[in-house]
C-alpha cells in the first residue's frame, strides 16, 4: 500500500540552481525506489528572503505593513517551487508548484503570529492521484480577504508538518544542512553522537535550550497532529533523526542532550517590598512589551525584602531593563535594577528524567568540581537548566555530555 | 467630478528602491493635485525577469512547462507591487498591492500567447472607493485552473490598458525611460522632434516599423476599448505623446514618423515555375513554423519563371531558409533560394498621406539622390515602408526627416 511522505527543503537545500536539480534527482528517486505519493515543501533559497527583507527596509523604514510585507516575501518561496517543479519534470515525473492561495493555506493572525488556519488536502490529493509531485510554497498563507501572510521564521517547517497533517502523510522528513539531532552542538563537542530517535516532548525542550535543527512551533503541531518527523541531510544519504511520540527504550538512557544559549540575559531586581501583587505589576508591565521571560528565581531577603531574578531574550534586554527601572522609580524607589548579559542558559534534557532521579545532583556536581557557579535554576519534566558565566559555556557541556552520554552514567547506553 | 487614471511604470522606472520610492512621490503628487482616482500598475525591477529566465534555462534547460514559467516569472511583478504599495504608505496614502488572482485578470491562450479575458473591475473600483491607491501586478494572469500565466514582451502595458479599459478610466499614462514619441530615434536624427498627438493607428504602424516606445498589442487593445493612451518619461515633468482616436489637424502633416529596423532578413527564391499554387505551398511551410512574413515582392522573369522575395524577423531567418532550401530540392530543383541579412526596413509614417497623394513619389526622389537603392516596396493607407541596404540606415533617416519633417513638405506645419 502506498504510503504519502512530505519532503521539505530548506534555503540552503534549494540554495543553488544546481542544488534544486539535486533535490529534484533525490525527490524522484525516493518514488522510484518506494512508489511513495511525494509532496515536496521549499523554501526560499538562501538569502533570498533577507535581500526582500533589505528592499522593503530600504523602501518602507522601519514600519512596514503586514500585509504588503506578505505579498513582497512570498515571492521568495513561490520562485523555488516553481523551479523545483521544473526540475522535478525534467527528471521525468509530472509536477507542479502550489502556492497558498492555489491550495487554500489559510491563516490567522494570534498575538500578533500567523497560524496555520486551514489547508485544502484534496486539491493536494488530486494532484498526487494525477500521478504528479506537488511542490508547496512553504512560510506562505492568506488572510481570508485573499492576501499573502509569512509565517514567520521556521515557517516553512510549519508548512510542511501541516501539509503532513492534513493528508494523514506516514512521514514528513526535514532536510536540511545537518544530517540529525546531536546530543550537543558538534562544533563545541567532538564527541557528539546523533541521535536516532526522540520524542517529540525531548525535541520540544532539546529547540528551546538551542537547538536549531527544528523551531519548538513544529514539533508542537506534529505532536499535535502526531505526524512522524524526521530530520535529515539534504546533502547525504545518512539516516536522520525520527521524531515520534513515543518508542522501545526511550527510557533507557536519561540524558540525550546537553544543550547551552547564550542569547539570553539576566535582569535582577533587588532589595524589592515583599508586598502583594508587587511581582504581578512587574510582569505585566514586561508582558506588555510583548517581551517572553524564560527562568525566573525569587528568594526571600531580610526584613521583607526580596531579590527577584528572570531571564529574557537578549535583544529585548534593554527594554525590560528600562521599564524595571522605570517601575523601580515610580513604586519602589529603594529597589535597584541590574542587568547581566554574560550569562548562559545550560540544558540537560530526556526522557529518561521521567523515571531517575538524581540527574539535577549529578549536574550540579559535575559543574562544581569544573568550578562553575550556578546561578539560576529551572527544571521541567524531562529537562534541567541552570543559569552560569558565559565564559563557561563550552567547558560544562564537554564536562555534561562526557558525564551523562559517554560515560554513560545511569547505567545503560540508549540502545539507539 | 474625479477622473480615473491609470499609470504605469516600466523596469527601468522602478529599477530601484530610490526609484520606486520617487514612483510613489510622484503618484501621491499627482492624486493631491488633481483629487484623481489613481491606479498604479508596474513591471519588475529591470533585469529581474532575465534573472528569472536565466534561473529558468539552467533548471529546465531550453524546453520549460508553461504554468511553472509564469508562476516564476509573475514573481517579479510581485515583489515591484508589494514594494511600490509600501512606498505610497510611507507617503501617507493608503495603498495595497493586487496580483492578478486578487482582481480576477484571467488569460486565455490564443495561438500559443496569452491574452487578457477578463479582470474585474469591482474589485479595483472597490479599493479606490476606500481611497487607497491600488497597485497592480503587471505583466501576469491566471489560467482557468488558477496557475499564473505571463502576459508576454509588453504585458505591462497590455495590463494597465485592460485595467484602464474595465475601469473606463479617462487617461492611460505609460511612464518610461523616453518622454514620447519622436519623429524619428533621436540618436539617429539629431534633429527629431517630440510629437504631441498621435492616432492609434499612426502609432501601430510606428511601432510595427520599428519604434520601441510602446507595443502594437497595447495599441490595439487602447484602440478597441478607446482608452486615451499617453506616453511620458518617468524622470521629468515633461509634456509626453498623447495617442487618441481622432484630433483636430491631424492631416496637416502628412508625415510624422520616420523609422527603420534592421532586424529583419530578406529571403529571395528565383527562377520558380509561375504554377498555381506554388507560392501558398511556400507560405504554409513557413506559416507552420510559426514565422511571421513582413514584405512581399514578387517579380516576373522570362518563360514562365518567376523571382519571389520576402522578409522574416532575423532570429527565424536561418530556420525560414532551411525551409525554402527544402522546398526548392523538393518540388523545384531548377530554382534557387538566397538569403540577405542587411537589409534595412525603412517607413515613413502619418494620417496625412490618406489625404496626399505623392508621398511615395518624393520618399523615392529623396533616397535616389543620396543614391541608395530601393529593394522592396510595401505600403498602406498611411505607411510606406521600403527594404533597402542596411548601410545606408541612418542616412535615409536623416534624409527623409529632413524632406518631410524638417522642411515640412506638403506645406503647412503640423501646428501641434
Amino acid at each position: 500500500m502506498a504510503q504519502t511522505v512530505v519532503m521539505k527543503f530548506g534555503g540552503t537545500s534549494v540554495g543553488s540552481t544546481e542544488r534544486i536539480n539535486n533535490v529534484a534527482k533525490r525527490v524522484v528517486a525516493h518514488r522510484k525506489k518506494t512508489g511513495d505519493d511525494v509532496v515536496v515543501v521549499v523554501s526560499a533559497m538562501s538569502g533570498e528572503t533577507d535581500k526582500l527583507i533589505e528592499l522593503c527596509r530600504k523602501v518602507a523604514g522601519n514600519s512596514h505593513n503586514d500585509r504588503e510585507y506578505g505579498q513582497l516575501l512570498s515571492s521568495g518561496e513561490q520562485v523555488t517551487s516553481a523551479l523545483t517543479a521544473m526540475a522535478i519534470q525534467r527528471e521525468g515525473v509530472k509536477s507542479l508548484s502550489l502556492l497558498a492561495p492555489q491550495i487554500g493555506l489559510k491563516t490567522k493572525e494570534i498575538y500578533g503570529q500567523q497560524l496555520i488556519d486551514s489547508i485544502d488536502a484534496a486539491a493536494i490529493r488530486n494532484y498526487l492521484d494525477q500521478g504528479m509531485i506537488p511542490v508547496v510554497a512553504g512560510f506562505q498563507g492568506v488572510d481570508e480577504s485573499g492576501g499573502y501572510t509569512i509565517l514567520g521564521r521556521g515557517g516553512s517547517d510549519a508548512t510542511a508538518v501541516a501539509v503532513a497533517a492534513v493528508l494523514k502523510a506516514n512521514r514528513c522528513i526535514i532536510y536540511t544542512d545537518v544530517d540529525g539531532v546531536y546530543s550537543a552542538a558538534p562544533n563545541i563537542c567532538k564527541r557528539a553522537r546523533k541521535l536516532q530517535r526522540l520524542t517529540y516532548e525531548e525535541m520540544l525542550e532539546l529547540a528551546s535550550s538551542g537547538a536549531k535543527v527544528l523551531q519548538a512551533r513544529s514539533v508542537h503541531l506534529a505532536r499535535k497532529f502526531q505526524v512522524p518527523l524526521e530530520v535529515a541531510s539534504s546533502f547525504n544519504d545518512n539516516q536522520g533523526t525520527e521524531i515520534v511520540e513515543e518508542y522501545d527504550g526511550m527510557e533507557d538512557a536519561v540524558v540525550s542532550g546537553i544543550n547551552c544559549r547564550t542569547d539570553e540575559a539576566k535582569l535582577t531586581l533587588r532589595n524589592m517590598s515583599d508586598r502583594p501583587g508587587v511581582i504581578a505589576r512587574v510582569f505585566e508591565g514586561i508582558g506588555k512589551l510583548g517581551i517572553n521571560v524564560d527562568m525566573i528565581v525569587q528568594a526571600q531577603g531580610a526584613a521583607g525584602k526580596t531579590t527577584m531574578s528572570f531571564t529574557v531574550p537578549e535583544e529585548e534586554a534593554q527594554l525590560a531593563y528600562e521599564e524595571l527601572v522605570k517601575f523601580v522609580n515610580a513604586e519602589m524607589p529603594e529597589g535597584s535594577v541590574e542587568i547581566d548579559r554574560n550569562i548562559a542558559k545550560l540544558s540537560v534534557v530526556g526522557e529518561g528524567m521521567k523515571a531517575h532521579a538524581g540527574v539535577a545532583a549529578q549536574m550540579f556536581e559535575v559543574l562544581g568540581r569544573e568550578g562553575i557557579n550556578i546561578d539560576m535554576i529551572s527544571t521541567s519534566e524531562i529537562k534541567i537548566s541552570v543559569a552560569i558565566n558565559q565564559k563557561y559555556s563550552e567547558l560544562a557541556v564537554r564536562a555534561l555530555h562526557e558525564h551523562f552520554v559517554e560515560n554513560r552514567a545511569f547505567g545503560e547506553d540508549r540502545g539507539r
